[in-house]
């Protein structure tokens, strides 16, 4: 007899069992347009993605097998859940070089990309009800991953010299004054993520009075730092931090290859304590490998040998887009110019709706971006889209540029 | 004018801002003893680490130098959450061949190690309050993923034929009776973590009969079953399922090298969607380069190679612990003998707290195990321990356990 026969053949109904954070869970705009972009024949200007010519696939080939042949034995076992002690020191200089000091490598932390970072945040600090401050824009998956723990935001709109911390003092007040509990301000101060700009050392100052003033956190998200194409001035917010209050995040995504899965958080032991404690329930461990091949690539100079290159690529495509919007882009539509970092932030005439019209782009243009509403806490940015420069060819750029002034034309016309 | 001079030198106060989770975060008893066990000279029966010897390093260095120098510009890249396909192609040939049939690649999700399947698990069931059922004793980083989010615990007493399915049903039942919400079973059927034993069929299918009547989801957790030492017979728990009731997860982790950090969750695709959303926000996707690693030692039949050669070192050490322990242990000393794995259970008599001993354990005879207490949800255990034969020499075994046995028996006479 089979015994398969016991059983009613109900299907599991999951609707039932589903916890209610997931109702929490949106699916990223960006990870949604990869399926797309999978299909090829598509210019992305997508996800934020580095130029593969960029990736050092020799060198990073002739690491790893010299990591896995002398010492595969070791490397491919677990490591301790804040990380490798090798990769750690390394990121204790490379930081230090780069104007932040730490005191040993127990500040740090690896995290597997910096999304796992996102995702300790809001572990560590949110619970439901809590309020975040972001900038308006900011980082969609920031947004995605901290709206998980069911926290309100609040957002400060960000200007040619980043977060305007006028109103963003004026908001903590009347948080505060409604008995909010703010957990952390996230900012991404350094040709932030989507609007290219970086805030002005006046503002940073400001913002880390307001911090010291109503004994706040801050999250200093920082992966696009070393791609400053132009000679701004500019000091690290952890650098200027002397109360442990800013946390700094980063990640070997753009400065090496993503496909590493690799970042780290640094700032206070404790909090770093807290964050370990987390991340063993999380992955126990970040891949070993993983983190060797990126603390070979810093200790052999392969990264900081990289840098200035990698600059110089994506400061000429970044001024090839730019120079394609203007040439091609119809009336009414305008961009911030990026000062860093790996996107333009475009805004069309207001009653163009960016995420209608990305459908149209995708099966007629085959271009792709991300549409910018995402970017927005406070529901804006409707007719706004970021566009990567990064990944695309100048080639790509061009074309790409002209086919999406084409959609938003076409798009003006129809309404 | 300085510009720190601004801020008053108070230091951020963390307590206030702690998330109401932390409270229920539990650092992991490996986890603490590999901060001791990487300081050497100790021997290990902690963490279920591989026999070093077994990690096929020349083979891997020689796969992942292929693979970076030939297609490295696009695996260094992001790729999809839910996973490379050629991977999940590999699993859903490898998951056949072993009894376990999927329609498709989309029933599959690769998670980072296998404990990123568990905090998924809590991340799209529980809800506070809710109630997780686990065996008694079972996995302790099972507990503590689950407990994160605030779970209730039902234990359900393992014996020589697996979980307790009579007890099983009576303990649903009750539940039921109190309006408890039942979000899953999780069991590890095959070579149990930490008991040593395999489910007999008929308690499987009495699992599955019970799953049925009262619509419950079944947790089906692999890591072991390639490592059977004895002549048993056994069907996976989810090729007996016909209402999609069973998650199946596993690992590359213990047949390949943890380090990797790659493991995978297949079942029905509705929750393997849910799976898919929630792991964008915690990591975006598993490290490309280490799917493609596994994905080739599956498809050049490396693991396949691999699997017996490790299964007869590993029944060998076995071997040796249990003959060790016949002739060292002292009375009243007990342990099961298991039929498959990488662990034996052992109970010490009653007035041993095996929690207290350890540090001696450490400190005077440098050896590590891991106490029983973390294993249990009833907060029984307290004199039992979990050996690792896996990652010990031959020698060091017969060592190890000599010193364990005077430890204990130090422990019997001072008390």
């Amino acid at each position: 007899m089979d015994f398969e026969l016991y059983f009613g053949g109900l299907k599991l109904n999951f609707e039932k069992i589903w916890s209610k954070k997931t109702k929490f869970m949106r699916e990223s705009e960006i990870r949604a347009l990869l399926k797309w972009i999978s299909q090829g024949n598509i210019i992305s200007f997508g996800g934020g993605m580095p130029d593969p010519k960029n990736i050092p696939k020799k060198e990073l080939a002739e690491i790893t097998y010299n990591l896995l042949l002398n010492r595969g034995e070791k490397i491919l076992q677990y490591s301790g859940t804040k990380g490798t002690l090798e990769l750690r020191e390394e990121l204790l200089k490379f930081m230090g070089k780069h104007g932040i000091k730490f005191e040993s490598p127990e500040n740090i932390i690896i995290t597997t990309g910096s999304q796992q970072g996102l995702d300790l945040l809001g572990r560590i600090f949110i619970d439901p009800g809590d309020t975040v401050i972001v900038e308006i824009p900011t980082y969609l998956a920031a947004i995605n991953a901290f709206q998980v723990y069911e926290c309100k935001f609040i957002g400060v709109p960000v200007d040619d010299e980043g977060m305007r911390t006028d109103i963003l003092e004026e908001k903590v007040k009347e948080a505060e004054g409604r008995g909010e509990r703010i957990k952390f301000i996230y900012t991404i101060p350094t040709c932030q993520n989507p609007s290219g700009v970086s805030m002005s050392i006046d503002r940073r100052r400001h913002l880390l009075e307001i911090a010291s003033k109503y004994d706040l956190l801050v999250v200093e998200d920082d992966p696009y730092s070393y791609f400053l194409y132009e000679p701004v001035e500019f000091k690290y917010l952890k650098s200027m931090d002397r109360e442990g209050r800013v946390l700094f995040m980063s990640t070997f995504s753009k400065i090496l290859a993503p496909g590493l899965r690799v970042g780290w958080l640094a700032g206070d032991r404790e909090a770093i304590e807290k964050f370990c404690l987390a991340k063993q329930s999380m992955d126990l461990c970040t891949s070993q490998l993983n983190q060797l091949i990126a603390s070979e690539a810093l200790r052999t100079g392969l990264i900081e040998r990289q840098l200035p290159k990698i600059r110089e690529i994506y400061r000429e495509k970044r001024n090839t887009m730019l120079k394609s919007l203007e040439t091609y882009m119809p009336e009414g539509c305008r961009w911030a110019r990026p000062i860093g970092g790996m996107f333009i932030f475009v805004w069309a005439p207001e009653n163009v709706d960016t995420k209608k019209m990305l459908k149209r782009c995708l099966e007629k243009y085959r271009v792709a971006y991300v549409p910018g509403r995402s970017f927005h806490v406070d529901g804006s940015g409707g007719n706004a889209m970021r566009l990567n420069f990064t990944y695309p060819s100048k080639e790509e750029i061009v074309e790409g540029v002209k086919r999406l002034s084409k959609a938003i034309r076409e798009e003006i016309e129809s309404s």
